[in-house]
């Protein structure tokens, strides 16, 4: 219902919105209009308004001037009576997918061929509502803890993660390749400010068709300067998380929420596991470098059952799996410094402490066969004084997936982009 | 001066940062340190610390732990003494740009070769802390009057604003192009929202190697719905400017402010002329069909001395030279609904009222020679009910030099693009 309708019973409104739907009964039509705000009733008896309202197809924009009258059946206890409508668009052709049905059934490649349709539904509605209060939290935390928001370039000269999986430009003629992170600039950064975040689109070439990866997403990249290790990054981490589901708990209680939606409790500190006796505990070989999706799925069980969290974060990945930016675990650097956060089964975060020493990032780019020449933009910067520092970035489509229990990440991206879908 | 310190008179302090300056004089030598909240003065006398400090160049990262004295020929008051300094960062090698002077006096092409260094310097960082202020204030006021924040993708199969100008990306094999604006999206997402803005980048391939144009910059996007007309819309920016400015203004209130800082008074209302007479204003051939510079900075000093207003709206610019979603003019077809702002002698921001029927469209396209097919997945939106809308997009980089009267866009981006320039 129109939130700011009940506290006009018995004055003269006017809403403006989308026609979503008509029933008509024997002395009566019922026009429900949607808006920002919600639905809105509106009770017809006159006979041309009938006539009229009939030869509007749902999704026709139209203004109803009427007056507002208490009903206890009605949406949200108001309604509005003998209304005047006036259509502010042309007829609307018949919708692809039926808006006014409380789930939308369409199948998937129809909802995202018809995006800008689909979205209009109130429960898809409010999950970009999630998202959006999510980036509020996000900014919110981050500047009350002293960090400056910035914008790094999309197209480079040099892949930022290694060669593979890069979009190419033609950049006036040269090559180029958009950013598939902001990585190296916001670590220079820190270099000027410290504490730096960034919100926005990343570009994966990926040639992956699963339910959780987008060739463009949007990154939420933080990284701050003056640290023992990755630990203090998990702190910050901890804290941007909680700002975030704060921030959507707000959003909810005042507007539509999205039917899947499960709140997490974020706890006071993140449970931490060490690489090494993850596998062990899921039973894998020893050996292995990375975890499989179905060993993400058991640490996260693991960890709601061990320590009543949500939220766990695998820490010391084997250095062999990890870019070269990537600082060693002190103590063994077949380990680093690094961690993943698992939500809900599923790989949130990805994080940790980044080298600092020109002569460490020269040492690790010529160890797996790079040359440093090709990033020397970026790497002078680390000869001219930089703090221990580190990072972490958060998919914004994966964190809204997850809270809303949606099992692709392309419903929780407005127009997503990936190995086949370029439109619209 | 460390912003900090004072409340800590007699206290023993721990300061991390940067050696900004080493002054040594018969039997004291100064440390200057750097950090985000501006500089501290230690004072070294002890003859190892002396020798020690001499040997850690400009730019090195330390800590230093000492006490907190008053000292009313210090900056801020305060100074640190007995410290004991500790290297965070191996001996910085010679900076390519003098931080410790007053004002970079470096070369443009000098600065942005080495921008992650240049943006060290407490001035050039300044300027970005307006731009980040900037963008606090943009959000803040759209959150406060109903707008959704949405992300949009910046690669897609056809170019938004005509063909020109575009670059060109090699999408898994087929052909794609970066996104010159937001435009088609956001305007749909109207549909959704009724009221959406969107911080990002923006692509544009400007063969121009001008003071004022970059290949990529920040464009503040905002669109809404059920409007009148595009004086709805300037409504709305003028209040987006006012929220902006303001928050510009506490941000130098609380830090250091670039020396060329004036905050503008923003107008309860924008003084608005119509294109015509600003040409017969500034004595232009009526026929012209756009503004020249010369004739911005004479229509900008004429709405400061007729309205005391450093802004000034130029609304009905030709049909013949605006893009092909913009509203005519009602009584007039060869004029639109569409407006630039200019600010102190530039057009910052592009605005007006779109077309929102389908029909419309395919006219206007059709009218331009131009295939509405090749538009149809934003055009088809058109077809299911859109109210008439408008909306602006502001250039940040814009915005922020002629807020700190920078002479070249350049200087209020971090890491820019264009022409010539595809690193750091």
């Amino acid at each position: 219902m129109n939130a700011t309708l009940p506290t006009h019973a018995g004055e003269a409104v006017r809403v403006e919105g989308w026609i979503h739907r008509r029933r008509t009964f024997a002395g009566l039509t019922f026009l429900v209009l949607r808006d920002r705000s919600g639905l809105t009733q509106a009770v017809v008896t006159d006979g041309s308004t009938r006539r009229q309202v009939e030869d509007l197809p749902e999704e026709t924009v139209v203004r109803v001037e009427g007056t507002v009258r208490a009903n206890p059946k009605a949406p949200g206890g108001v309604e509005v009576i003998a209304p005047v409508v006036t259509p502010l668009s042309p007829p609307a052709s018949p919708s692809p997918v039926e808006l006014w049905r409380p789930r939308l059934d369409a199948a998937l490649p129809t909802l995202l061929d018809h995006g800008a349709i689909s979205w209009r539904h109130p429960a898809q509605n409010a999950v970009w509502q999630v998202a959006a209060a999510s980036l509020r939290g996000f900014r919110q935390t981050l500047d009350a803890a002293g960090f400056t928001e910035v914008a790094t370039p999309k197209v480079t000269a040099t892949a930022s993660e290694s060669g593979a999986d890069v979009f190419s430009v033609d950049w006036f003629g040269r090559p180029a390749f958009l950013a598939q992170s902001p990585q190296l600039h916001k670590q220079v950064l820190v270099g000027v400010f410290e504490r730096v975040y960034e919100t926005g689109p990343v570009f994966r070439a990926e040639p992956h068709d699963t339910a959780r990866h987008l060739a463009q997403y949007t990154s939420l990249d933080v990284e701050l300067g003056f640290l023992e290790d990755h630990h203090d990054v998990l702190a910050v981490l901890r804290d941007v998380l909680a700002g975030m589901a704060a921030a959507v708990a707000e959003q909810v209680g005042g507007g539509t929420r999205p039917p899947g939606l499960e709140l997490p409790v974020v706890p006071a500190v993140v449970p931490v596991l060490h690489f090494r006796d993850a596998l062990r505990l899921v039973g894998a070989d020893p050996e292995e470098p990375d975890l499989a999706p179905e060993h993400e799925r058991a640490l996260s069980r693991w960890a709601l059952r061990e320590h009543g969290s949500e939220f766990l974060a695998v820490e010391g990945y084997p250095a062999a799996k990890r870019p070269f930016y990537t600082h060693p675990q002190p103590d063994d650097p077949r380990w680093t410094n690094s961690f993943d956060l698992l939500f809900r089964g599923l790989e949130l975060v990805t994080g940790g402490q980044r080298l600092h020493r020109h002569a460490d990032y020269v040492r690790a780019l010529t160890a797996r066969g790079e040359d440093p020449e090709r990033y020397r933009s970026y790497l002078d910067v680390f000869a001219h004084g930089m703090p221990p520092h580190g990072g972490f970035a958060i998919g914004l489509e994966r964190w809204v997936a997850r809270l809303t229990g949606l099992d692709n990440v392309r419903r929780s991206t407005l127009f997503p982009r990936d190995l086949h879908r370029l439109t619209p």
